[in-house]
Formats: structure tokens, C-alpha cells, sequence
């Protein structure tokens, strides 16, 4: 609440400020948490390339988002960040979902299968998950 | 609706039937049916051992329930059968999802995401997805 009347160039300042903020996607510290894992990287079972695939599920409306593939840096970076943080293996780098796009995932929980091969993670999704500008990569249906 | 009075004798003819049925965990052939994709195997981006990993959705509660792999074969008999069949890893053989524990797979619909690298199945589960009986492989929460 502001205890102060708004001049005309306050309220420009303001608005903005807002725009700004909307048009850069901000990063919103409050949603991305530092995470305790109940299970260390070293008991998971990688895959060939010393990655483990992740599923991402929407948290708000269980939607399957996009399958990436983490490797150890990845998964250190997403437990201390709150975001999730994948191994490009086509870029050959880490990366940080939303560092470029603004289209960061906060991670909600975190997920391991029965063999210990595949995460699942529920993360709250900024604009759209996939580089197409889809909500979800999955939008080509098959059958 | 029977057009007959049941006599004893044929009441438990049913009974055992339908018991047999879901202790059997019979297969419902009306569920299973064969499926056009709209892709070919060939457009797919496949993993280094020539599969493709499949993310799988409960079609009634949008939970996810497991991931596992296909090679082409795999693809052409879930297709052609309307139940997932996938290749199994650790045996090195097809695998018809169900064809021992009873829980099949009836397949719903199929994607494709935006790289043609991975695909998602919504089924309909019968019984439990995971060989621990849990309805989900992910069961166990990490953070």
C-alpha cells in the first residue's frame, strides 16, 4: 500500500517498471527454493551419456511439458537454484530452462521411478515450455 | 439383458466366469484397438541403441505413470494391437506391456514432441503400472 499520492511521473515510473518487468520476464526469487534430495545423484542409475532423462509435469494442471535429460551438474545446479537445469546434449552445455527465453520452471517436486533411471518433475511453468512457443512440446499427435 | 430365467446351476456357471475373468485379469479385446499414426517410425529421432523413450499417462487422472522404450518393432506391434509394447532393456526382448502380470496397457492416444525424439502415451491402466504393484513407478519422492 503506498502512503503517498502518485504524480503523473511517478505513475509513469511505475508502469514502466511493470512493462519492463513483464516484457524481460523477471525472475521471481520467491518461487525458486534451494531443495533437500532424500537420495544422492551417485545412487541414480545413468543412462549410456551419464544422464537421466526428467519428465516435466505441469503442477497446476498435470500437463506432460517436455522430456530433458540431466547429468550430475544439472541436477546440483537445479537442487541449489529451485530451477531446473538440464545438459543441452546438443549444445553440449548446461542450461538453465528460461535463462535465455524468460520461460523459467520452479521446480515443485521431485520424483524418482522405481529403477532409479528417470525423474519426474512437477514445476510451475513461466509462459510456454517448449521453443515453438507451445505450452507443452507434445502437440503433435500421432494416433 | 438375458431373456431367461438363470437357474442355479447357470448362476454359478456365471459367477465362476466373471471370477475367473478378473482373477485371470482377462484381457478386454474390446479396449485394444488397432491405431493409424499419422508419422512414420523413420521420422523419429531414435537414442543411441536405435529406441525411442516413452512417457506414460494415466488417461483418466493425467497421472504419469512410467517411461519406457521402443524400438520400431515395438512401435509397429503397439499400433497393431492397441496395447503398449515396449523393448525391454535389461531382457533384450518385446515386451507386451501386461502379457504376464494381467496390467495391460490400452492405448489412447499417442504424441510426438517438438524434436521427434520422445514420445506420450495416454492408456488406460489396468491394475498397477509397476512391477512393486504401486499404481505409479514414481513413488518415492526425492524433494
Amino acid at each position: 500500500m503506498r502512503r503517498f499520492p502518485l504524480t503523473p511521473a511517478l505513475r509513469m515510473y511505475y508502469r514502466r517498471k511493470a512493462v519492463y518487468k513483464m516484457e524481460n520476464k523477471q525472475f521471481d526469487s520467491s518461487l525458486a527454493r534451494p531443495l533437500t534430495s532424500s537420495l544422492e545423484w551417485s545412487s541414480f542409475k545413468l543412462n549410456a551419456d551419464g544422464m537421466i532423462p526428467v519428465i516435466v509435469q505441469d503442477d497446476q494442471n498435470d500437463e506432460v511439458l517436455m522430456l530433458a535429460y540431466m547429468n550430475g551438474e544439472a541436477w546440483q545446479k537445479t537442487l541449489e537454484t529451485g530451477l531446473m537445469t538440464y545438459y543441452s546434449r546438443s549444445r553440449n552445455e548446461l542450461w538453465v530452462k528460461g535463462l535465455t527465453s524468460g520461460h523459467f520452471q520452479y521446480v515443485r517436486s521431485l520424483k524418482i521411478d522405481c529403477d532409479r533411471d528417470t525423474i519426474l518433475a512437477r514445476v510451475i511453468q513461466v509462459g510456454a515450455a517448449c521453443h515453438t512457443g507451445n505450452r507443452s512440446c507434445f502437440y503433435t499427435e500421432l494416433a
